[in-house]
């Protein structure tokens, strides 16, 4: 069937959106009609894996992970959606915490922080760029850890730490050229910015996340409800 | 005092991000001296009012909603920030419902549907554009009305219907030039791009809204929580 072929070609990959051949190429290059490739076709924009293009051509829709109201990893995150996690580690610190981390932490001024920057990657393809900043204190010998995989993972098997509270904060930016390079996107590319604050278990503040998605790749779903003043 | 000064010539208006001009012309301005300027540009800085730019001046930061995680209107927000909100009317249609739409909205492909199109401005200055349908049977005569107020209000007084719930999606996207036009920031710029759902008291999908939010004007908040798999 030309729509698994056209599937298995050019959409059931990740990495960044592509746009289709046209129809006459399409219909050389798998050796049918051009009236059975338009229909394949049809079928894949109807199911919302492809979308027209400027030009009469078809892109395809990247697939997107959808950040439900639930505190969840990039690592659960990519696997739900049949991805293999990874990490690109960027940075890994240690310093002293200044005025104004060790209060968003729950610290002192002076206090070791360690820094941990990644690129998360599904697929070996970009999806997000994280910087986290977690207290020494809290997590010795952490940076020295292999930090390809899931770091809540880790924190919790190594130093019982469960991190069960986010707060978090959601904007939209356009990346700078630096950021576009991690996420291999263009400069300029619209993002979302999410800085969140990570509470353990015990309700200790235990990382300060800044975190960059990939516009074309991530959304944020919830339920919000009116708050009654008249109850 | 030069602080208070500087606030109220440059900072305490919205609009779109202004560069400050350089201390020396501030002195000038002022006919202060450039250490009093200096510190004064200090105090803003630390109170988050403005941040260094490239060519070492000062941005103003332009004031941001935050939404959190309460269903509120536009109107709500504005006022909540001292602003007077507004509309500027875009659009005001009716046309039958296709089956997609009819299927978000819970009614028949070929029912009637209102689709109004909005710019919300804050002391005139544009942060939101809003697209909203809604089932015409519910709303009889709605977008012959003033739309230039609040929407739920008026759903609220005429129709006795309110707005209770959101089904909301969050996304960044690169504004287009029509978008950017109406928003009044660059083609390219970044805005979170909110579609949601609203349901009303007695659980009927009343809207279905494509909300374009300025990136630099608009925060989202929440805090998520771990879903224990071992309660």
């Amino acid at each position: 069937m030309v729509r698994t072929l056209i599937e298995a070609r050019f959409i059931a990959v990740p990495g960044p959106a592509t746009v289709l051949p046209s129809e006459r190429r399409l219909a050389e290059e798998f050796g049918v009609a051009r009236m059975t490739v338009r229909a394949a076709l049809k079928l894949l924009e109807a199911d919302g894996l492809i979308r027209s293009a400027p030009g009469a051509s078809y892109m395809v829709v990247p697939p997107q992970v959808s950040k439900g109201p639930t505190l969840s990893s990039f690592t659960e995150d990519a696997q739900k959606r049949g991805w293999r996690p990874g990490s690109r580690v960027i940075e890994r610190t240690a310093f002293d915490a200044d005025a104004r981390l060790a209060a968003t932490l729950g610290i002192k001024p002076g206090d070791a922080v360690y820094q941990i920057g990644r690129v998360r990657t599904a697929d070996d393809t970009p999806l997000s760029y994280e910087r986290v900043c977690l207290p020494a204190a809290f997590v010795p010998g952490l940076i020295d850890e292999d930090l390809t995989g899931s770091l809540h993972q880790l924190l919790a098997d190594r130093y019982d730490i469960r991190i069960t509270r986010h707060e978090r904060t959601i904007t939209a930016v356009n990346v700078d050229a630096e950021q576009a390079e991690l996420l291999g996107v263009k400069e300029g590319t619209a993002a979302l910015c999410v800085p969140h604050i990570g509470y353990d278990q015990n309700g200790r503040r235990v990382e300060q996340v800044h975190a960059l998605y990939r516009g074309d790749r991530y959304e944020f779903s919830s339920v919000t409800y009116l708050r009654e003043t008249n109850p």
